[in-house]
């Protein structure tokens, strides 16, 4: 009788992979997944520089290359998070991944025994706990308000707790909640961190993405014990579908998530390295990236109007300063779950918020995307979403 | 104070990422890696397939996609092993993985907990070794002749073991002996593990590339209970630099692997799966094989030549009729190890055999691969390691 790991109890199917299935129906308004606006992908520029990549240096494009990656794209990379976040890093310290969601994969098999202990906000990116959960380790979760993760909290659990092996936090744009730290939570985490000596995730795959107000300090930037691991990637500044994100982190740290890349896929494509590397050469990033935040702005606040229009007052959401994400929550007896097979019904779709709550029991928040609807579709979704909250208000 | 998690203590650092750091200075002759002849590579054709791709289907290429791959490239892997394995199988029934190595990977985290018992031809390939590694297995070695795995020995093991949770194989052209099971060994093992009903992974990068006799059925192809999981790659038949390989095998052992991919990473890179999609629709892949094949026969025959003129006879290796690799047999007394560094110093490279047990203490044997050097460098490098065998010789 084939017999499984005891992990695969714990990995039923995960929301995001069922939910980019719904959104292949091209007749649904979808604000379910994190997708980038496909009309900004830089198509004609991507062609050019695979043409480029393939007249210059074809054969090593086919071959295979070294597991940390790309010495030229590892460059790149540092020399803009120095620029973006002010972390002063070099290419011997970024390690080139299949997207961000490797970097989470590896974050747990670097840090996580069975049993260990792994604090993260409340909630936290539904991605980030499946890929946890392959480790099997105990999930605690940090409360949050408005300005992050609530730091008297997190001080009562680092007392109390034995075994933290690791802390994972969004502070910019969380992913669900489209919420950013303040400068004052970064800087009390930084401190407790310090005193504790545990490592963090700091995912950042939102941090270019700002609409308005000053950048705040990456923790990365403000880490100077070398506890911090920074995830980023180039799906929200560029595209998603080349697969192309990158850990940065301390000497020692970054040499673990080295060992783990090799066994589980010896490297990230040369081809897709070699190609985004030729097209930040030819073309400008920058420029790219103000388009984006630019449109992702206008329809965050044809989302906040809409909300604010149509929805009922029971209806509080979160008005996200950049990111991809709102969050919604409504009186404690409407299940989202079942509000959302209502939704499908009227052909709108949203993450239902429990998913986004490691150990689960809470069921009356949903996350909102407003990044890859044109205004029209964004105006009649929440419309949609605003009746069927209404007919399940008490 | 940062700790690791414990798989780390097992985790040093590959000699396949050391190696492929050696190769990749220009003047050393190098049979270490599994290198394809990069001569070969179809560049201009997978330029058009980009230009293709890019034309066509560019903002789709650009976004994410489905975890399980995309359905077009699926079903034309799906033919492929229906007429070259004579494997019965269909889109559903496939996972495109980044690379094999991910297959391997996903393999060792779908069945092995920790102290869970996996076998393995004794030697068998190194990157499978430190893949399962990372699940904190205890590896069992079944012993290995010119036929392949000795099916008493298998049995035996079986007879006595517990927990044995999945066999790990490459019966065509393995790696890293160049040795192919014979038709009786894999009926008789066949016989054994529907007995036993263990799930076995057939790892199966080289078996088109046959230069001579009969091929063999894939184990896969003589599956009646699904126990079996195939795993196969575009690496050697193709090109490695895209990093697209994939995983067959019955509805739930599939279900597993893809609950892993998707907090892997997700998905394998959308665009790549379409340029190569494109490619064979584009261009005739089945001829570039036969180009390859030819290439290694001659090279294949180049390094046997070579060695047959030039090894002592005290040093015994195999005849491959396929595939990349030859093995190399030395007296007990003789450290491949520290002949290795020896030969680096006359810029010659190969793979000691010793990281090819998982259990280790085997230091006479070392591995070489004919794929990627042309004729004169062959001659030159075998001539060269024949000259440090015979002043190691007693």
């Amino acid at each position: 009788m084939v017999r499984y790991a005891k992990r695969m109890e714990q990995l039923t199917n995960s929301d995001i992979g069922e939910l980019l299935k719904l959104i292949a129906q091209p007749d649904i308004i979808s604000f379910a997944g994190g997708l980038p606006a496909a009309e900004l992908f830089p198509v004609e520029q991507l062609r050019q520089a695979c043409n480029h990549v393939m007249d210059e240096v074809g054969r090593v494009a086919c071959q295979y290359s070294a597991t940390e990656g790309l010495p030229a794209l590892r460059e790149k990379i540092a020399q803009r998070m120095k620029e973006k976040n002010n972390i002063e890093t070099d290419a011997e310290h970024i390690l080139i991944t299949s997207g961000s969601q490797q970097g989470l994969d590896f974050s747990g098999r670097v840090f996580l025994d069975k049993g260990d202990v792994v604090l993260m906000e409340s909630p936290s990116y539904l991605g980030a706990i499946n890929a946890f959960k392959a480790c099997e380790p105990t999930f605690l979760e940090v409360p949050t308000d408005d300005d992050g993760m609530v730091m008297e909290e997190l001080e009562k659990i680092l007392q109390t707790t034995e075994n933290v092996k690791m802390i994972y936090v969004i502070p910019d744009f969380q992913n669900p909640t489209g919420r950013t730290w303040s400068l004052e939570r970064r800087q009390k985490f930084m401190e407790i961190i310090n005193r504790y000596e545990i490592p963090v995730i700091e995912d950042n795959p939102y941090g270019e993405l700002r609409f308005e107000n000053e950048d705040m300090p990456a923790l990365k930037s403000l880490d100077t014990k070398g506890l911090v691991v920074f995830l980023g990637t180039f799906s929200k500044i560029l595209v998603p579908g080349y697969r192309l994100g990158w850990v940065c982190a301390s000497d020692e740290i970054l040499s673990m998530y080295n060992f783990i890349k090799q066994g589980a896929d010896l490297q990230t494509p040369t081809v897709t390295q070699l190609e985004v590397n030729a097209y930040i050469d030819l073309f400008d990033l920058d420029a790219h990236v103000d388009k984006i935040r630019e449109l992702y702005r206008h329809r965050r606040d044809v989302m906040m109007q809409a909300m604010e229009e149509y929805f009922p007052k029971e209806a509080k959401f979160t008005h996200p300063d950049g990111g991809l994400f709102t969050w919604v929550e409504l009186p404690d007896y409407i299940n989202t779950r079942d509000m959302a097979l209502q939704c499908l019904q009227k052909k709108v779709a949203y993450v239902p918020g429990g998913s986004f709550f490691p150990n689960g029991g809470q069921e009356n928040c949903f996350r909102m995307n407003y990044s890859c609807m044109p205004d029209e579709k964004i105006v009649e979704g929440v419309k949609a979403i605003a009746e069927v909250i209404r007919a399940n208000l008490k």
